[in-house]
């Protein structure tokens, strides 16, 4: 078995997009910054979503069921701290412009691209859980910009290769 | 619900590591290209492994019970090319050079970083499989390279911001 401090240094170098990960129903608006989301299937199309069960609007998730994955363009890496601060949900919020699709939750107006969800099945993993979503509408923004990448604990743009 | 034809061109659009996942064991040597990979928590070290039950090396990894995640450089977008494409098992590790760590499965000597792992459990959802595996060893590079990006369906390089 490898050590904290080893998982989260090897876990450092990998690229990946950037998310905003909100809700919104009986359990109220809430919304959070996001690595861990993964495509499952397309049939149905489905995404995962890991959530620590200590943060600190896990069970307004749980309770909401629903959820909206708002993946981030190069534009937006100021939203990624807005969403990862001690920020109420309220004056989070209040830092973007939000629409909606399908299940409620708030879609981020000039998102790269944003799937509004169900969650169908929650699997728990020692600290996490493991959100599997079905996609029950998609928000395509205007393709001018790339997504935001992280890496190496910053921010990154990405640069086609050859 | 959206198409398949939303989902993909919508999961598109999402800056990602690309990762060659092999096992080695009673049932062989076999490795795949794959992007959905995600950090899952770190108590105890965990990550998962999104594969297709229909793909041609799936019942492998179930009979083997271990992977190692080889999380590609910059340099290495031709080698992702090899392990998606149809040549052999065996065409597609002579490749490149292969070292291993605790499981016995294929690691790449010059990955950015290496996972080493028990398949711990298995969670299917529509055509493809969840592999929940606890990291057991890790190797990183020697940190001259930055992570491959894929998105856009092609290869990137990523850049600091500002």
């Amino acid at each position: 078995m490898i050590t904290n401090t080893e998982f989260r240094n090897a876990m450092s170098k990998l690229v990946s997009a950037v998310h905003i990960v909100t809700t919104d129903g009986k359990s109220g608006r809430h919304g959070f910054t996001a690595s861990a989301v993964c495509s499952v299937t397309d049939t149905p199309p489905t995404l995962l979503v890991c959530m620590n069960g200590n943060a600190r609007s896990y069970e307004h998730f749980v309770e909401n069921q629903v959820l909206c994955v708002n993946t981030l363009s190069e534009r937006q890496a100021d939203l990624s701290g807005v969403f990862a601060s001690p920020l109420t949900a309220d004056e989070r919020f209040a830092k973007a412009g939000w629409t909606m699709l399908a299940t409620g939750s708030p879609v981020l107006c000039d998102s790269l691209v944003s799937f509004d969800c169900q969650i169908d099945e929650i699997k728990t993993v020692g600290t996490h859980s493991i959100f599997i979503c079905k996609i029950i509408a998609v928000k395509s923004g205007d393709g001018t910009a790339k997504g935001l990448a992280y890496c190496d604990r910053a921010y990154h743009s990405v640069v086609a290769q050859g």
